[in-house]
C-alpha cells in the first residue's frame, strides 16, 4: 500500500542472503537423514587450469567445512581423470562427485563423456543422462511410481529457481508446478549445463521463456493455456533482445564474456534482473534505476544447492540396515518442496 | 518447481476466503483499541430503492452482528437524508456512517454533496474530500508529521488492494509502497467511487495501470523508473481493450451492466482476473482456461473492509480520558500495514 516515502531505486538482493536460508535447511535435513555421525564427503576433480574454477573450489571448500561436510579437492591431469572418477564411484567413503568443466575446451563431446562416467548415485551436479532426461521431461523422481528417490537438478539452474522462489516470483498461491504461470522470462545463455536446462525448468513450471543466444531466440512454454505436461520449444525466427526484453518480467543473464552487457534501455520498468555469469552482464548503476529487484551474482547460492543435492543423494540411497522408521521417513521427505 | 501432475485450469479464489482473514484481524484490532466493552455502531442510510443496495445492507448487517458490531439501517426519504446524517454526525452513540449510492441518479453533484455532509471522523467509506485528497496524493495520515491518525480509503478499491495482497500480486520482498513495481494492471471502470481511486492506489504502489471506460484509456503510473511521489495520468488516444489486455498481468472488471464481458481471447495466458461488478464481467468457464487466478466477486471483502475502516475511525479518535498507554499504543498501531 501507498506511503509518502518510498525508495527510488531497486532492491539489491545478494546471493549470500539466499544461500544462508538454503544452508540452514541443508544442515537441518542432513541431521535428520544421516545414519552415522560421520561427515559426508564431496570429492571435486580439477583437471583444468581455469582460475574461475579454482576460486569456486576454494569457496566450496570453505562452505562445506563450515556446514559439516568434507571437501576433497583432487587435482588430476586430463588423461587420468576417467580412472580417478571410476575409483571414486566405487569408494564407499565418497558421497558425491563433481568435476570442473570445461576440460577439453575444443571437444565438448569428451566433457559430455566424463559427465556420464560419474555414477548416477554420486552425481551431485545432476549431469548424468537419467537426471537430465527427467528434468527435461518434468519427471521429479528416479523410482516412479514409488516416488521416494528424487531426481537431481543441475546446480546453477536450480540455484536460479531457488533465487526466484526467494524473490517471490514463484507465486505460492498457485498450485505447485504452475507457480510461474503468467510470468515472462528471458534467459540469455543456452548452454547445455546452464541456460537450456534453466529455460526448461522455468517453462515446466508455467512460465513463458525466451531463451536467447548468439544463434537467435527460442520460445519455451507449456503451450497455450498451460495444458501440456512439459515444455515445448519453438524457434522465433528473426527475433532478438529488442523483441523479448520489453516483454519480460524477469531477465536472467549468463553470458560468460566480459564485454557483454544487457541493453538497459530495453528492460521493462520494474523487471527482476539476475546475473549468473562470472562477469557482470548488467550495468549495475543503470539497472538499479530500472529494475525492481537486482541479483548481481548467484555463485554462493549454487554452492548451497550443491550441498543440498549431496544431502539428497544420501537420502536417496537404499535403506540401510538398522535405520529407524523415523529416519527412513525423514529420508523420503528430504527437501520435499522441490 | 516442476511435478508431473499439475492442474490444467486456474485457481478460483472466493471473496469469503479473503474476507475471513480480514475479519479475524478486525476482531483482534477492535478488542485492542476499544475503551469500553460497548459494541461500535455503524449507521447505514438507505434512501434509494436499489435491490442491490438492499441485499448489500442485509449482508452487512449479518457480518456486523457476527463480529461484535451494531448495524443500524435507517430507511429515509431523499429529502430528509441530509438532516438525518447531520443528526448522526452529532450523536456520540454513532461510530460510523455509510450511505447507499446512487441517490439522485440524474444528479451526481447532489450525491457528492451528501458524501461531504458525513463528518470526516465518521466517514467509514472514505468519500469525504480530505480522505479522497489524501488518497490521490499518496498521503496516508490525517495528522502529519505526527502520523498517528490514518486516512480512510474507499471500501471497494481497498477491498481489491487487499485481494491483490492475498493473491501475492503485491511482492512483499519489495519496499512498502513499491510492491506493485513491474506489474501491469487494467481496470475497466473509471467511476469516482471505484475505478478511478483504484487506478490511483495501484499506480501509487508502483503499477502501470490502464484505466478503461467507454470514453477510452488512461495510463496511470508513478512515471518512468518509479521516481515520482504519486501517480500521473496520461490519455492514450485511440487505445482500447485490444491494446491493453494483452499487456496486463492483472485484469479487473467493474462494469455495472449485465451485457458487458471482458473479451477472453485478449487476456494474456496466466493473467489474474478479478470481478468487482455485481454482474459477471468475465465469462467464467472460458476465463478459467486462460487465467492463473480468478476472483468472481469481492462483495464480502468490501464488507470486511468497511468494518476495518470503522475500527480505524475508532482508533483515530482523540485520546480519551483514562486510557492506558498500552491501549493508546494499540490505537496508533491499528492496521499498521496499510
Amino acid at each position: 500500500m501507498a506511503s509518502q516515502e518510498v525508495p527510488k531505486t531497486c532492491k539489491v538482493i545478494l546471493a549470500d542472503t539466499i544461500a544462508k536460508k538454503l544452508l540452514a535447511e541443508v544442515t537441518d535435513t542432513l541431521s535428520s537423514v544421516q545414519i552415522s555421525g560421520s561427515k559426508p564427503t564431496l570429492v571435486a576433480f580439477l583437471a583444468n587450469d581455469d582460475p574461475a574454477a579454482g576460486q569456486y573450489a576454494e569457496w566450496s571448500k570453505k562452505t562445506c567445512e563450515e556446514h559439516g561436510f568434507n571437501f576433497d579437492l583432487r587435482k588430476v591431469d586430463k588423461e587420468s581423470l576417467e580412472e580417478a572418477i571410476v575409483a571414486a564411484n566405487h569408494d564407499d567413503s565418497v558421497d558425491g562427485i563433481l568435476v570442473y568443466y570445461p576440460i577439453w575446451t575444443n571437444n565438448q563431446q569428451q566433457d559430455r563423456y566424463i559427465q556420464e562416467t560419474v555414477a548416477l548415485s554420486k552425481d551431485v551436479e545432476g549431469l548424468c543422462h537419467t537426471h537430465l532426461f527427467n528434468m527435461y521431461h518434468n519427471i521429479r523422481f528416479l523410482d516412479p511410481p514409488t516416488n521416494l528417490k528424487k531426481s537431481i537438478l543441475p546446480c546453477t539452474p536450480l540455484a536460479i529457481v531457488k533465487a526466484l522462489e526467494h524473490l517471490q516470483i514463484y507465486n505460492p498461491i498457485l498450485a505447485y508446478g504452475n507457480r510461474l504461470f503468467g510470468k515472462t522470462i528471458t534467459v540469455i545463455n543456452r548452454s547445455e549445463v546452464n541456460g537450456r536446462p534453466l529455460a526448461a525448468l522455468l517453462a515446466n513450471d508455467g512460465a513463458t521463456v525466451y531463451s536467447v543466444d548468439i544463434t537467435g531466440v527460442q520460445l519455451f512454454t507449456r503451450g497455450s493455456g498451460i495444458r501440456a505436461p512439459r515444455h515445448q520449444v519453438h524457434d522465433k525466427e528473426g527475433w532478438g533482445l529488442k523483441d523479448v526484453l520489453p516483454l519480460s518480467d524477469v531477465v536472467i543473464g549468463g553470458v560468460p564474456t566480459e564485454g557483454f552487457k544487457v541493453p538497459t534501455e530495453l528492460i521493462r520498468d520494474g523487471a527482476v534482473c539476475i546475473n549468473f555469469s562470472s562477469y557482470r552482464n548488467f550495468d549495475g548503476p543503470a539497472v538499479k534505476e530500472k529494475a525492481s529487484i537486482y541479483v548481481p551474482s548467484v555463485g554462493k547460492v549454487t554452492i548451497a544447492v550443491l550441498l543440498r543435492n549431496l544431502v539428497r543423494l544420501i537420502a536417496n540411497r537404499p535403506r540401510p540396515e538398522g535405520i529407524s522408521d523415523a529416519a527412513e521417513k525423514a529420508r523420503a521427505e528430504a527437501f520435499k518442496d522441490v
